[in-house]
């Protein structure tokens, strides 16, 4: 059985709670459902972690390389300055596909630029709680050597 | 039945015959029959399309506004410049979801940025021919009012 | 009778269809018969043309010189990138006059600057569709040779 | 009877003195008649204020707003720094319209920028003393709310 | 009795009637109200001047410097290009505290530098008119030696 | 009783032994005491939290908004670069009000930009320790609805 | 016997008629004759188009693979920004030259940086219509393999 | 007998109570005596100017183009922003030479540009109170065309 | 006996495991077996500390004031944006060198810049494994003052 | 007979021995004896001057100038800082082009800038040793009017 | 007696030759002679040196500092990019003047920065030949202390 | 017996005279005794070369690669320009080191880019002339491929 591993970063714990406008009204528990029911359906094992520290996230990518057969990740705000987490990305041998909830290109310019995208197999920006799931299946295709 | 447009920009024409370690084997024609089997086993309608021609872009997706319910979209280099498309999507009622074949985060720095990206509704990147059948996937999503 | 041709770019075919609160509600057609009155009412001959395409543009732009003593051209989304129209307005001896619906000024950053309007006689610049008739009347003052 | 401000700023009390091959050979005394003959004949109250202070500028923009219906301002050089002028404009609630004599466009780099812009209803560029006549033409339109 | 002057800079004579969203509905007499009776509570002299012309500000500064112990200066617009000011308060010897009204790193970009802060004792930024007893309260401290 | 949280970043633990020149030779238990006789004398709670882990911070943040009316932070060199604090602000409820203990505008260019200042309600910069006052003294205010 | 390709961009159709001072008095028709002697007296087929379309010079470029051993091309302001034409050159396997009539980088500072010129064989500036002949000589010796 | 003018700008009535590792001791009354006394010793009549208006600068500028035969400038800080001291100079027809007290190339960044110093005739700078006079001693030269 | 302490921040614990043609094979087991060796042969005490949290290497380098005599330490990824490592760096006594593995001004543009190097004492770079040892030798002779 | 002089700039004299790749295996003097050749067959006269040392160049363009009738120059890096050979190549009459063996605008991004092709008539780029008789072959042209 | 040296640097041995607009008729020779009688006249020992060479410059920079009391400096074309020059200017004691014959600040805008000027005691720009004549008294100045 | 060179380039032959506070009071002479004694003992003949001539050290590096097997540069201020030293580093063969003698990345702002350090093996930046017996201990290793 397949076993991914669903990494959200920084502030992702108060989905929901934050700017409903931008990011939807369901909580991070919402979207762990989500992905449960998606695991279960699609016969996958899919882990979820959720950190605020960028040294735990880093830890949990390498930690990860050995136990999983590919990450999705959103690294929220990390994602425009965390040369660390990007190298953490360059440094394991899994897949790794990068998703966003909001669109991203649409928001302050600040958010444009991702220093993890150029280390990730792609990116899934502005399709909500959906781009997770979008993600999982572009990294399914990535391991299953389609691409 | 739901009907989406596909529109492939500038040297689309080319796939298969340009840069095969980047773009991959694949022809448009073989692009174009996988979406044609998606839509079939989707119950869609998908049309196709493509163009080196700014002008005939911009066209089409005006005349799209009241034909489709949806549009998937590569502009190719037009991505990085192309104001006139950027404005042309702004101007319809329909979502526009954008793909690239190829990761642009990992390549020459004047394809980091999209002008269009800001007024789509979501970005599919890095996926191969895969990343047209997750961004088709992507549109329903949005259409159908999920996100 | 003096002879004018007034050239609206990409995406004003929308006009009154896109974006109401930036653009007002008039159609193309109506600025076209707004055109027309005011010609007749001034008794010069004012022609109009639209096109999405930069190539034809630039083919009509090189026709005009030789057809008309002036031209009103609202380039659109061109404005911000075309050399290739800048160079047209250059190559050409009849005064060319920029004129924009909107107050490009206080709209995105990327439509501050206007690479046209440095070959062009002047600009009048977020009038609405009035704009079109200063722009005609400051023609008729430059070919006047008022100024 | 509608009444209307013309504030012309530093340097152009030289008007006609300065660089005839740019600004023309009519002085700012010529400019203020035909301004005076154009009000004449179209029944129009028009004031004429020049200084080369950019305060005493400031104090006349707050003045006019409770004693006219609208202003047309041709800032000169301040149309480049000075963002005081620019919050002046703001601060009032008669229309602003921005006038050069010169295509701004087509000289130093410095004055391709206008930071008072943003805050006027409209610009015109370029038309020499005619500007002045096509600018108050636009405010009344902006006044009457033809716009 | 410790005496202290505040300077307001230009459009400042505006407050109450300018933009009540971002400024509040108070209006420059209003302040200087307060002023006055924070003052009479604390035991001190506050004297207020406001001006719209740069060179009165540095007029007044200059003299305050014999006059007063301490300056509490909102520069308004001037706080992003007047290298004369920032001169100017550089030139004397009394303390300067400097207050915005709004959050100007909120806003837009051209009023997140200033020019003025870095020869000042402190910024106080964003807390509407109250800024104004604290940067008095601040500039006091100041005078004191207890910083 | 009114709760408040003061939050210190990284190195701030270190005050008092670092560069006494620029941040003075109070220690940060000297400032916590400041804090706890300033809330004694105000009828106020203050609780304080240091820490050099920015996801420790982010934690922090998220828990006050239960617990706490308002938070003063001072978010150390995090200040520059801290996208992740800046989105954990904008996600709670409370205000929040920032803090320097320097001028930062004086010192290294890199210091002058504030990534966090656009989402907090007001800044106290360059007052010492009395800032900290300073900045409880505003939130006060901003809370009690003044401003 | 050797076939080659010679592409004109937009506005070279108005050669002889733009600014002879930088361009020359000859005209297309002038260049296609001298380049038709060219191909005689060096047994040479050589084939000339011209278009102010973009799409059109992409068409172009992509059939000319099959059916040409070389190109040479003037992309005249696309030069500058087409990166659909840089595309377009990249996705072709037969050599192309860039040449330019005027020295670029003696004008405008936007005509200093081609964005095709990376993709292409060699460069010929600045040596007016002979720089065609230099150019068919280059590309010839880059065809035989001499370099 | 040769009329010259010795425009100082602002804040340079502070003159020797301002920072004087940078500036000296003398005061501007000091600066002028030394004029006056050089003005007795080469015949010549020297008139002595200072504001720290802006406006009144340019006004003075323009008086002094018909009562004048050079100006010597010291422009203070409105030499890094006010384009309109530039037109005004540029508005004139006898020839200007700016002068600075202090090396400004060795100061802060915002000192090293001049926008006044491409229309003087030439600057001196960083010879302290003596720049005037060996401006003084080249705007002769220029006046007698010397040069 | 002299006390140091090397640092090695985020991802140094892939080494051996991440890009061998960049970083080598050796792990940090080798590289800390290295320095053990080296320490006993040259009579030095040298802890080893990794970690890939920001805010544990900050409190590392505050406790190891007065623990250890020098440090060096390899701040990865840190190295580019960590400004509160460089405040931790300058905020402490004892002196500290910078070592990098690679070359970093030969790879990504991202890394030609270290925030951290201005305030440590020097910089060893691209030497492999081996520039830890030059870096305690040079740091050796920081300490013993023959510098 | 026409006199021309070739100069080769700074390591070009390591020629076939430097990065094959990019510069070919021909030597200097491969290069030198090809021109001699050519010199022959068309009955020319060409010196050649190869120098590492910036003076040396220009001095050596200073003697040309009365010795021979123009100019093909190589300025190898010095392409890229060299004002001082731009000014020499100003300073004199004849004139001069400037060549480059391999394709400078597919290198390194410091190596697209030119600062001395703005003075030169042309440049030929990209077609290896080949471009130096393409460069004599339009310098003839230029000298031979028939540009 | 005072021992002064004027070096002159690359190009200014084609005075007279180049550009007579911008720098005049006299050639090196006429400057030379200039000086010499200046120097009669004064009671001065000036001697003149003139390289294309940098590091001849910089030599006679190091030699000069045992053997004259104080240098005139026209760097010409190395004056904005030779950080070199710069580092033996900041090498010598003795007093550095900087001279420029023509405004560099009306010329092209790599004329506008110079590298040399913060370590030099002043510049004299603009005033052509005269130039060296005021920068030997200013010179004189410095060296007598008078500043 | 392993054979190296050390190469100073401009104004090192200044050591002891320059600025103490920054490069120490040891002369060029104590540097090159050092190194003799170190070659000394370390059983290596080491050479030694100064120079403040560009084109010397570019001489200098091409006759090394068959004389020496690797060199020590400190190439002076030319390290932030001289792209034609660094093309000579890049064509040779033998590996070659980088040394600064102060903190370059603590200092102007200039000196802290590197356009030799790409392609050296690695810089020892900051240790006083300790650097160079590092650097020639880090040359060791590289030779002898321990690297």
């Amino acid at each position: 059985m397949m076993r991914l591993l669903v990494i959200n970063g920084p502030n992702l714990n108060r989905l929901g709670k934050r700017d409903p406008a931008v990011y939807g009204r369901d909580t991070l528990n919402d979207l762990e459902q989500r992905l449960a029911e998606y695991a279960k359906e699609h016969h996958l094992l899919i882990d979820t972690f959720q950190s605020n520290h960028e040294g735990a996230i880093i830890d949990k990518l390498h930690e990860a390389d050995a136990q999983y057969e590919g990450i999705v990740i959103n690294p929220g705000a990390f994602t425009h300055y965390s040369y660390a987490i990007r190298d953490a990305i360059d440094s394991i041998v899994i897949p790794v596909v990068e998703v966003h909830i909001s669109n991203i290109h649409a928001r302050e310019s600040f958010r444009h630029l991702s220093v993890t995208a150029p280390v990730t197999k792609g990116q899934i920006v502005g399709f909500g709680l959906d781009g997770y799931e979008l993600a999982v299946k572009g990294l399914l295709n990535v391991i299953r050597g389609k691409k």
